[in-house]
Order: structure tokens, then C-alpha cells, then sequence
């Protein structure tokens, strides 16, 4: 089927497109809800079977969507968002509903995907740099002052993109588990959504790791709980659209407005060569990298704090 | 004419879209010529009258595009194009025609626009990076060893974007020429192409200036000969196409294989809001700004050296 | 009189140096205090005459010293401070007091000196990465929203450093001044201190502006009230100690303890030489000019914000 | 013996320290020869058995010290040495003569040690960033048009430092190793000397590996050919003087010049704890750190290249 030539790496979007209007389907569950007036909208998608995930494209397991219209407005400063801590709360909760539970001493490696060169992929490397390690002090010097309670360890890498290191990133996160043996690993990357108007604005977290090119199919470069053998937990944000994307979208909205069948014929007769490897983004999108990767570190930051109270 | 809501930054593409296959047009005189085997395509478009100016949407001047299709490959390293030296003595060539006559202690301001936080726009910026500026230098010292010789002197400026400065990058520069007084500005950009084809092997110089947003009639925030009363030489690279381009043009290939005319008019009434301050660009960017922003650097400290030989 | 071959930006250490234990100097008045439970020192140096200038080698005007022993300790992430937004309120309220009467549409140009790929010298231009400009937006827009209230106008630029573009900083900032018509012009820059004690924990604001290479006479390169015609409030905080301070110390120390005056006259005969452009900074200063510029950033936001209320 | 406390990574400093003038120690084998017309000075240094390994408080192996006083004057642009060709050809003939024998398929891991973020210590990362990495591609399609051809698989990563990644670079790569199972690592490095005279011309090779913290007996940490399990090559440059070693430098100077003991008694006795964990470098490191990354990376990719003829 010619649709799935089209990329998202959102479940929200696979399952809007699969789905249409027409109801529920089997082995997908979705539940939505409206938080703070409008200005969060929460979509949680499980695929629960087999024919969920190949319906999908995606493979079985939880993804939470948080849509937040105002997310990259400027906060008090040009790097923070307007809300950002508000919305870091919210992230952190959902975060903690997905990971394993929490156990005395857990140890956290934190991924950061993507290319630190190219604006619109350095989500993940810009992310790792505001985080809180800790890893290495704990080993050193054990956990302070902290007797008898639980705490984790932190540890995090940006494996850089193969084209520079001539490795999958899936094979240099395998490594590192398994010298270092976490108990647990947290991927961050920038996604590509079908639409320009999931950009800036929404935010995925799942537990089925990552899966580039995905296709279910292909676990050879996935960083998932099959190929490390622990749990995988995934945040992405979308930063591009596939530039073919674009042009399929005109297409079908032309058929929609004007319902002459030549505009799908011509969607699915094109030959998007020359759009191979281009993706559409955001003039600004720098700004927007550095706010939502404000927000994230924030989340993280939040939610393996090792204090009591958190 | 709607045709010109399409945005290029290339004289070469301008011309091509006006002009079709039908030959002369009054007030612009073109020039090809090939080298290197056909590694090198040369096309020199001058505007000599009021009347070309308008049909293009381009200032009166000359503007000379090389196409390089082997611009971007990988030389001696990874930062570094196949033939840098090659392409860096060709464009000193056609800088050293456009640059006024060359006289002692001519000094030069070079101008690196655009926002180094986005890769596509990064190429100014990168390319001021890696000059050798000396005007500090003899300012100070004299220009010892070169008695009776030309020699000329190099300042270089990156006036970031308007978003992070709060002011026009003509403004920033009016200032500086003002208060530094240079005998010619030298300004470097990343440009906008209508085509996908473009981008990635083409280099232009004009001896026009920079005009953002362009249309001719707009002069407030160009950076010309007019504005700063001195000449004006711009080096443009194609990085981008704006997205609306991309879905413009797959509704004209459409029509011309299909031949139905609803794909013209869908292209003349589709609205594009969604895809404002979007751009299309490729995905590895990062090595393609690197490597054009080295040859661009070594074309110009070739032909600002104060070498007799050179 | 070899004590003022010692280096430093800060009034606060130039007049330990000078006055020693012996009470009040004439032209030099001294205020110092204590707040948040010894967690911020205070001390101000207002040079009123003349020979108050002559004998601390600094201009004539105000300077405000803030010590804070934690202002470099972890916050809620690795690139912000432990209480950054108390110490930016701080700052804050003593910017106010330095500033001209805040009037309608007051024009602020920000100025961020530095040298961004030297991490010690980079504070300035990230600083400045973190402003909220708009002096653009409302030069286009007007101010929304703010009928018969005072606003301010704000904008920022990073000149660069001598090396890379040929020209003065104040070269460039003096043109950029004339050109745009600023009220008040605020530099922010990295200094060097006399001792290692400082680094890290000392913000030092004054209203007299930037004097490189220092010493009272040369003006040619400031950028003060004198040379933009503007007040110019300058903030500076300590990022490195000179190589040759160092070693002067360990001599004025070794005599202190051992009371043999052979190390004082080492110290006076030593030739430096090779310690020439030579610095000292900590190993983790990417960590330090990450947070305080974070706490600059937001202490400016927080200034220069157009909410009555602030 | 006080003396170790002085800490330097260059060999050939640490048997000038040892030796002084009087000749030849058992177990160390050294040769020095000079090259073009004085312009480039080659020190082999062999530490041959566990007693030379004692004395020089390095491990057993070679130690080739390239020292080049005009390795940082500008090229043909800013970012480029003089000779950087000459001097990566030079390089590249001694790395040949420490790595093992060329056989097909031969797998190369180059590691770039250090901090990105701090200019005086991201030679290693810069280094890497301009390598030509080819492991993916042979993977993927082959070694197209080399039949019956030996060539090498290159493969790089920057781990950067625990202080971000709460893991040791050598657990890193590791892991890394393990995964990828390299035939050699080459890891790159910016070294600390034990003078400043040694700063900015001085490139050393070894097949030692990199032992951080240093000290013979500390295995923890090493990236070496006993904790990898094959050959581990290394390459450093000189860029930082601890800051306690110009005290101490300077001391014995004094000593020198006026022969009191006093100085040398001083040196002994000196607590440098304010000195800890500070470096001196020059101001203009980040023009130092572009130029000798580039001509390493010339050297490794010059090296490193399929082509039969190099």
C-alpha cells in the first residue's frame, strides 16, 4: 500500500491516517484528554497486538502524545520556553508512568540521538548537554547523605551520526551497555511528522525505543528492549516533514477541494527523486531547538532528581 | 504576474523562468561558455537597462554563476571539496573582474551574513571564520616589506540575524563602513534557489549587492552601492528552496506529463500559509556548508593576498 | 611603579592592592555589606577625583562588586546556577541603580565582547545568544499593547574579536551606535582578576565602560561616555588570571611566610617573557561561563522587560 | 621523589627532567636527529624495560616527539599551518612505522579525547570531525573497485568527558571496542607539558595508549593495548601547562640565576591547592587547537586512504 511510503515517526499521525474516521480498530487502543484549558491535549495510543503494529507501522507498546500549541513561545528568556517549567511537570509525569519502577540504585544511560551539526537533528546532543550525570560521583564516592533512600545513577552519550563515526548508533549504545550495564535507557531524538503542523508543538514518549528507517520489520538498527535486553524508553519531538511529504499533502487537499481524481492519480503516480534526502523546517528553527531542549533537560532533570520529594 | 511570488535568489533562474526557450531579451546580454570538460558551467547575465532589471526582479549589474557538479564531494578530508583549489582559483578569477581596479592600501570590508545556529544559513558566517584579516595589523605596523608594492587591507564582520540583534544587517554594516570607511564591501550569503537542481553546485557573484526580501523596488534594508556609497560584490550559494517552490513545481511537471490544466490552476490559486518560513534543504547540509565555506575561504584570501603574484 | 605591571579589571582588587590595611584614600569612597546570611558580599568604589583615579588606575565613576561563594554550584540543570534567579534579582536592582532614568522608548544596545571560540573569553557573546530583543518588532509593530507606558528598546550585537575582524571592537561598536541612535549603551565581558580567589564568584558592574589594555591614559579603544557621546554601563565578571600574577604571588607569599627579602626582589627583577598572552583558568570553565551567562542572561531579561511590574 | 609531582605527558620532557645532561639510562634508548634545515626536530625515545619504565614514570614502548617551531603560523587561510602538508606527510610516516602491519580489511577505531567545549582540550574532537569514515559504507556496499586491494575500514568517536557522560572515555570505548571489534585504536589527545615552551610546536606519537592521571601503576582508567586487547596507538599535542608548574618553573629559575637555596627549599615546600585543577594556556588557543587539528586530520585521512600509492 502506497501510503506507508510516507514517513512519520509519530503513532498519532499513523493512526490518524490508518483510521480516518471511522472508529476503533483492533489490538489499537487510544485515549484522549484536554488539560489546562485547552492547552494540552494528551493522545496515548497502546498497540497491543500484532495486527495493531502491522496496521500501524509501529511495534507493539505505549506512545503518549502531548500536543501544546504555545510550546516554543519565548519564556524570559530567548532560550526558555513560556510555560516550560509547567510543561516539564507534565512530561516528567508521563515519563515516570513508562518507566520500570523505581528500585534502589537504578542505574539511567541517557541517549541523545542525531546530529549536533545540523540545527533541526541536534535535539538529542542539545538535550545531554543540560543534564545532571552523576554516575561516575556515585561510583567514586558512593551516594552521599543518603541512607536507606533509593536513588539513581546517571550516565549519558551523544554516539554522533554514522556518517561521522562510520558505526550505527545502535551499535555504539550497544557497547556502552554493555560495559556499563544500566538497568534502563532513555532515547532522545528528533522525529519527522507527516504535517507542518505537528511542528513546534508536539512531543511523543513511548517505550518501544527507536527504530530508524523503521518498517516493523527491520530490527537491525534498533535501540530497543530486544537488541539491549533492557527496558528502552523514547522521547522525540517533531523537527522536519520529508519534503515528499509536502508535496503528496498538496496534492490530496487539491483533491479535496476540487474532486477531480487526477490530483490522487498524479499523488501516486510521482517519482519524488530529486526530494529524496530533503526535509522541510522552520526558518527559526535554532530557537526552537533550544527551547524544547530547555524543556526536556528540565523534565529529565526533574524526574531523576534523587530527592525524596520528587 | 503570480510567477514572481516564486522566490530565487539566482539571476541564472530568474532568467530561465522569464525568458522560456524563445531567445534575446532587450536590456539583458547572457553569456555560456563551458570548462574543464564540463565540470564547470560559466553563465554571466548582465542587466544593462531599467527594462531587464524589471522583467528579472534583479538591481542592473552583472551576475556570474558558476555550476560545479562536483562542487560538494569529498576531497583530502572530510571538510575539504574534490577540487577546493581548483574552484577557489576559478571564482578568484571572476572576483578579481568584478572587483574595482585594484589600487595601494585598498581596503575591503567582507561580510558574512546569515545565522550561524542554522546550518543552511551558517555559510557567511563560516566562511568569515577561516579569512585572514590584516587591516588591524598594518594599521598598526605598517605594511612592512612591501615598499612601493600594492597590498590591501581586510576587515571581516558577522552581523548576526535581526532576530538576535534587533537591528537590520544594513544597519550594522552602514555603521561600520561609516566609521571604518572601506573603498568596497564584500558580502557573503546563503541564498534561496527555485530549484532542488541548484542547490549544492552553484555559485554566484554579482556586483549588485544584497537585497533581503529583494523585489527591486525595496531598498530600505539593502546592503548596495547605493546604500553605502562604495561598491558592492555579493558570493551567493544556493542552500535552500523554499517549500512552497517544491509543491509549486510538482504541480507544473505534472502538467507538463499530463497536460491538464488543473494543475496550472491549482498552482495559481493554492495557498501556501502553512509553509511560510518554511524551507526545503538537503539532509547532510552540514558537510555541504562546510566544504563550499572552505573553498569560498581559500578564493578569497587567493585574491585579497598581498602577494604580487597572485 | 612595578606594582600596576599586575593586571586586573577588577576596582575592588586595585584597591586591596593599593590601599592595604591603611584606612581611607581621598577620591575613593568605600561601601561594603553583607546579605543573605553571608551568601553575597557587597562592596562599592566610587572614584570621585581625579587622584582617586590616578592612584587605582581605573576612571573616574562608580563600581559595584558582588561576591556570591556559590554562584557557580549546579541548579536544577548542569547549565544553570544553584540560586539564579535570586542572584539575577540582585544584579538586577544594582543595573537600575547604575542605569539612566528610565524613559518612554529608551534605546539599549547590548554589546557582547569576547572571543566565542576561547571558552574562557566567550561570557559576553553568550550572554548576548540569550537576550530577548525587540527593538525590530517594535521599530516594525510599534509597542502592542503598552499605550502610555514606558518600554524599552532593545538590542545586541557580538563584535567579535581584533584578530578575526580586523577592527577595533570599538571600532564597531562606535559606527553600529551612530547609526542606530542608542540611549544607553551596556557592555558585558570577561576580565581578568589578580587572584584565583576571585574566579568564579565575583560580578562586577560599573558605570565608567570598557578601557582594553587598560591604564587611564589610553582612550583610543575605549568605549565609554567619552568615545559614544552615551552612558555606558559596563558588567564584568573575572574568567582568568594572568600567567605572570601567578607566579608574582607564589614569590609575594614564599616572603610572607619566610620573611627573605630575596623573593620580593625576585619578583621585581623577574622578565615574564614567555608568560606573555599567557592565561590561567580552571578546567571546568565551559561549566562556569554556561552559568553565569545564564544568570546575566536572565538578570537583563529581567531589567529590560517591558512589564510595568518588574 | 617530588620531583613526579610535576606532571607532563610528553616523554621526551620527562627524560630531560630525569637525565639532564649526563647521558644514556638503562633501558631507555633515545635518538634525535633534525630535519629540514632545522625547521623540524625528531626525538625517538624507547623506554625498553620495567626499570626505563620506572625512571621515566611512563609505559614501556615508543615515543616518537616531532617538536616544529613554525607548526601555528597562518597558511593560506586562518584555519590552515604553513606547511601543513609537509607536516602531515611527516606524521603520517612515523604513525605508519607504530601501527601494525597493513593486512586487507584492516579495521581502524580513532578516538578523540577531550572536551568540545573548552577549546584548549578539543583537539581530539575536532580532529575526529574532520576524518573521512568509511567503515559504514565498506559494510553496506563493499570496497567497490579494490579487487585483490588491501584497504582499511575507519571508524571514529568522541566520548567526551565523565564529567558529561558520568562514564570513563576508556569504559566508552570499551564497550565500543567490544562491539565493534576494531584491528587498532588510534586515540587523540590534547596533553599537558611541563613548559610552555613546548606549547603550540610539539606533536607526539606513541603505541602506548593513553593512561589519564598517568602514573605507571593506574591501569583503571588506561585506553591501552592491555585493556583493549590490541594495539593502541596514540597521538598528543601539547596545549595547557599545569598552572602549579609555572610557579615551580619559575622558582627553580631564580634558583638558577642567583644559586639561594632558598628558592629551591621554596619550590618543595610550596601547597599549591588554590593552583589545582588550573591550567595556563595562550590567549590565542582556539586558532592553535583549528590549525594542528587540520593537519592531524590531513596526516590520519592521508594515512588512512585506500589508495594503493600512499
Amino acid at each position: 500500500m502506497s501510503y506507508f511510503q510516507i514517513r512519520t515517526d509519530l503513532a498519532l499521525e499513523a493512526r490518524e491516517f490508518v483510521q480516518g474516521a471511522n472508529g476503533a480498530l483492533h489490538g489499537i487502543i487510544v485515549e484522549e484528554y484536554v488539560k489546562e484549558e485547552g492547552e494540552l491535549h494528551v493522545t496515548k495510543v497502546q498497540i497491543t497486538t500484532k495486527n495493531g503494529s502491522k496496521i500501524l507501522g509501529k511495534p507493539m507498546g505505549t506512545y503518549i502524545t502531548l500536543e501544546i500549541p504555545g510550546l516554543c513561545e519565548a519564556g524570559e528568556n530567548s532560550e526558555v520556553c513560556l510555560f516550560h517549567k509547567e510543561i516539564a511537570k507534565e512530561i516528567s509525569s508521563h515519563l515516570k508512568d513508562l518507566l520500570p519502577e523505581r528500585k534502589k540504585n537504578m542505574s539511567i544511560l541517557i541517549v541523545g540521538l542525531g546530529n549536533r551539526e545540523v540545527t533541526a537533528d541536534a535535539l538529542g546532543p542539545q538535550v545531554v548537554e543540560q543534564l545532571l550525570v552523576n554516575r561516575h560521583i556515585i561510583k567514586e564516592y558512593g551516594a552521599m547523605g543518603s541512607e536507606g533512600e533509593e536513588f539513581l545513577l546517571i550516565s549519558a552519550i551523544v554516539p554522533g551520526v554514522m556518517a561521522k563515526t562510520g558505526m550505527e548508533s545502535a551499535e555504539i549504545v550497544k557497547g556502552i551497555v554493555k560495559e556499563t550495564l544500566p538497568d534502563v535507557v532513555l532515547v532522545i531524538d528528533a522525529l519527522a511528522a507527516r504535517s507542518i503542523r505537528r511542528l513546534n508543538r508536539t512531543i511523543q514518549l513511548s517505550n518501544t525505543g527507536i527504530h530508524p528507517g523503521s518498517g516493523v520489520g527491520n530490527h537491525r538498527n534498533a535501540i530497543d528492549s530486544k537488541s539491549l535486553k533492557i527496558p528502552v524508553i523514547a522521547i522525540g519531538v517533531p523537527t522536519v516533514v520529508d519534503a515528499a511529504t509536502i508535496v503528496s499533502d498538496a496534492m490530496e487537499k487539491m483533491y479535496k477541494e476540487r474532486k477531480e481524481a487526477v490530483f490522487l492519480q498524479a499523488r501516486e503516480s510521482m517519482v519524488f527523486g530529486e526530494l529524496n534526502n530533503m526535509y522541510v523546517t522552520p526558518k527559526d528553527i535554532d530557537i526552537t531547538i533550544k527551547r524544547v531542549s530547555h524543556t526536556l533537560a528540565e523534565a529529565l532533570n526533574l524526574t531523576f532528581s534523587s530527592h525524596k520529594d520528587q
